[in-house]
C-alpha cells in the first residue's frame, strides 16, 4: 500500500514509562487488521493492504522537575481502503476507541488524495465571499447581534439597521437564537434583509446576513432552503453540535448556494486539554474547511475566551493552507475585539481576515453605527500604516477617536 | 418563570481566585438575555421569562498542598422558551460559547418536562430488548467481532456462526467496519442472519445482530431501512461522530423498528479531563438515553480502556434512572472482560446488564464457541451464588474451567 492511499493521524500521547514504539505498533495493527503476527503468511499477503503503518514515533523524555511530562508524538498511516470517504468514518477509525485509551490527543490528520476528493470543500471560500461583497482590498468587518433572545422583529430590524449603517460587511445571528415565535426563521430573514437594503441606500455597500441554521438534523437542508428562499444570503451553523458530516451535507448541496459560517460552539469541550481531545487547528481549521465552511469563527487571542496565540495562528494556517486542494476558508478570530486592536489583528492574521466584533461595536459611546464606523476607520488607518491616534485626529474620524479613548489601542 | 419550565445545567468550574457567584450570574444573564441591569424596568418585565437563574454555587476552596485546586459547582437554570426542543439547541445554549471560557466542564443536565416530552426515548429499552430475545432471568451476553476488516462474507459467516454457537444473545459489528466491497451492508446482514438461523437450530436461542450503521448523515435513515429490509434485527451506531440528534432522528423513525446500540467511539475526546469537556454520565448516560439508545456501550472498570468505577456506575445509573420519563437503556460496560469477571460485573452492575466480550470470547483456548459457553456458565454460576471454580468443576462446564485457568477469576 502506497502512502498515497493512506490517511495519516498524528497523536500526542503522554505516559511516564510506556514503550511508545510498541504502543504505536499496537495502534497501527489494532485499529486496522486487528492482529498480525499470528496470521499465516498467505493471509498476511492478502491483509497487507489493510494494515496500518507506524510513520514515526518521536519521544520527548520528561524534563526534570514537576512540570515536565514524558510524551511522544506518534504518526500512524491508515489505509483508505478501510473506511468510507466521510469524516465520521475517518474519525471513528483513527480516534474512536483510541480516544478512551489513556492520555492521548489527536493533533492532526493528513488526508489521502482519494479521500479528499470526496469533499468539494467551501463553495465560496475567501475569494467567493469577497466577490459577493465586492470587497477585495481590505479585511472584512463582521458584526454580531447583541442580545436577541426575547426581542421581536421590530427590535431585530432596528438593531440590524444600526449595525449595517456602520459599514459592516457581515452580520451574524447570535448562535443561541433558535426557531422561536417572536422571530421565526423566514420572518427574521425578510426583516433583516429589508433593513440591509435600506442601509445599502445610505452606505452603498453590500452585506451578508448569516442567519442561524438550527433544528433537527433531518430538516437542516430544508430549513437552509427556506431561509434562502426568504432572501438569506449566508448561513451560520453550529457545526460541532451536529457533526462535520452535517456541514458537508449542507455545503455540497447545490441548492444551498450561499456562504456558510461555522460557529465554534462546543469546541471548548474538545481542544483545551493538553492530554485529551482534538487540537484546535484540526478541529476548527482543517476539518471545518474540508467539510465546506466558507468562514470559520474561532477564539481570538485578544479576549476573555482565550486561546494561545500560536494555536490561533495554526487554526488560521489550516484554513488557508494551499496544500489542501479545496478553497480556503475565511478566518474569523472572535471575542474581545475593539477598534484599537485592528492594527494588531492585521499584523497577526494578515488581510485575509474578518474583523469580528460584538461589544466592540454595540458598546461604542456614540452608538452601534459609530461602532462599525470606528472599525472601518481603524482598518483604513492600519492599511495605510498610520497610527490610530493620528488617523483618529483627522476630521471625520471622530468615531475612531471615541473608540480609542474608551478602549485604548495597540500598535 | 417556574423552575418547571427550565432546563438546569451543572458545571464544575476551576479558578484560583474567581468570584464564582459573579461568574454564575454572568453565565445566567450572558447566555440568555445578554444584559440585565441596564434594562429599563418595563423591559425587564417582558424579558424576565427569558432570563437564566443561578440555582446554586458551591465553592470548594483549594486544599493545602499541590493536589488541591479551587473549584465551584455551579447550577444554572435556562428557560426552555429560549431554545427549541432538540439536543443541539440545548447544548449550544448551555455549553456553546461557555465551553471555551476557562476551565469548565459540563457535569449534568436536568430537562424540563416540556423539553423531555419531545423525545420518545428508546423504542425498546431494557424490557423491549429482553422481550425480543425471550430472556428475562439473567444478564445478557454480547460478543464482538474480532477482526473483520479485509475479511470476506465467508470469513464473516464463519466467525458469526462460532460466536452464535457459544450461546451469546447479541453480536455486534466492529465499529470500524464501514461500507466496503468485501462485506457490503445488505450482504453482510443476509450472511450473518443466515448464520444466526443455523446456530439457532443448535442452541434453540434467539440472537440480535447489531450491524454498524454508517455513511453520510443524509443516508443514515435509508441505510438503516435497507439493513432492516435485508433482515437486520439491531443496529450499532457511532453516535458522537454524528451528533445526538442523528440518533434521535433514527430512534424516533417508526420504520426503524429494531434496537439501536450506541457505541462510545470518540467519547474519550470529551469526558476524561477533569477541567474540560462533558462528564461521562451525561455524555454516555443521560443524553444517549434521551436520544433513544436501547443499549449503550461504555468503558468498563476492568480493562485497559479505563474509567474510574464510580464514573462507570454513574453512567449506568443515568441509563436506568426512573426519574427520566423514557424507557431505560441497557448498560453495556465494555473492554477487558473475561468469564472470571462475571460475578464481579453482576455485583457491580446488577442483572440488568449486558456482559460484553471480544478477546474474552475469541481468545478462549478451545475456540470462540467455547468462549461464549464459558461466559454462559459463569453467568449461571454467579446467579446461583456458586463460586466459579466450584461451578467449573462440575461435568459439562469444561469451557469455564479452561477460561478461569487462562484468565483467573475474581469473586
Amino acid at each position: 500500500m502506497s502512502m498515497d492511499q493512506m490517511c495519516v493521524a498524528t497523536y500526542r500521547c503522554y505516559d511516564d514509562k510506556a514503550d511508545f514504539d510498541k504502543k504505536a505498533l499496537g495502534i497501527a495493527v489494532g485499529l486496522t487488521v486487528g492482529s498480525w503476527t499470528e496470521l499465516p503468511e498467505a493471509r498476511k499477503a492478502e491483509m497487507e493492504k489493510h494494515l496500518g503503518k507506524v510513520v514515526s514515533v518521536t519521544v520527548h523524555e520528561s524534563k526534570t522537575g514537576a512540570a515536565g511530562e514524558r510524551y511522544a508524538d506518534i504518526r500512524i498511516a491508515y489505509p483508505e481502503i478501510n473506511f468510507s470517504r466521510d469524516i465520521p468514518a475517518l474519525l471513528v477509525t483513527v480516534f474512536g476507541k483510541l480516544s478512551m485509551d489513556g492520555k492521548i490527543k489527536l493533533l492532526d490528520l493528513d488526508f489521502s488524495p482519494n479521500f479528499v476528493s470526496a469533499f468539494p470543500g467551501p463553495k465560496f471560500g475567501i475569494e467567493g465571499v469577497r466577490e459577493l461583497l465586492g470587497v477585495q482590498d481590505r479585511p472584512l468587518l463582521m458584526s454580531i447581534f447583541k442580545s436577541v433572545i426575547g426581542h421581536d422583529l421590530e427590535g431585530l430590524r432596528e438593531q440590524f439597521y444600526r449595525q449595517a449603517l456602520g459599514g459592516v460587511d457581515l452580520i451574524k445571528d447570535d448562535e443561541i437564537l433558535f426557531e422561536n415565535p417572536l422571530t421565526p426563521l423566514e420572518k427574521r430573514v425578510e426583516t433583516c434583509m429589508e433593513a440591509a437594503r435600506l442601509a445599502e441606500r445610505e452606505t452603498g455597500q453590500k452585506l451578508l446576513y448569516a442567519v442561524n441554521l438550527t433544528g433537527p438534523t433531518a430538516n437542516l437542508a430544508a430549513n437552509a432552503k427556506r431561509a434562502i428562499a426568504a432572501g438569506a444570503n449566508a448561513l451560520l451553523f453550529n457545526v460541532l453540535a451536529y457533526g462535520y458530516d452535517a456541514l458537508h451535507m449542507l455545503s455540497s448541496d447545490p441548492e444551498i448556494n450561499v456562504p456558510i459560517a461555522a460557529h465554534p460552539a462546543l469546541a471548548g469541550a474538545f481542544y483545551p486539554s493538553p492530554h485529551y481531545g482534538i487540537a484546535a487547528p484540526l478541529l476548527l481549521g482543517k476539518l471545518m474547511r474540508l467539510a465546506g465552511a466558507d468562514l470559520v469563527l474561532f477564539p481570538s487571542p485578544y479576549g476573555s475566551v482565550v486561546m494561545p496565540k500560536e494555536e490561533n495562528l495554526a487554526v488560521q494556517a489550516a484554513l488557508i493552507d494551499p496544500a489542501l486542494p479545496v478553497k480556503a476558508s475565511m478566518p474569523v478570530p472572535s471575542a474581545g475585539i475593539h477598534p484599537g486592536l485592528v492594527p494588531l489583528i492585521l499584523r497577526d492574521f494578515g488581510q485575509q481576515v474578518v474583523v469580528n466584533a460584538g461589544g466592540g461595536i454595540h458598546g461604542h459611546p456614540q452608538g452601534t453605527a459609530a461602532g462599525g464606523q470606528a472599525f472601518r476607520q481603524a482598518i483604513l488607518a492600519a492599511l495605510e500604516g498610520t497610527s490610530l491616534p493620528e488617523y483618529a485626529s483627522r476630521p471625520g474620524n471622530e468615531a475612531l477617536q471615541a473608540a480609542i479613548q474608551l478602549w485604548g489601542f495597540k500598535e
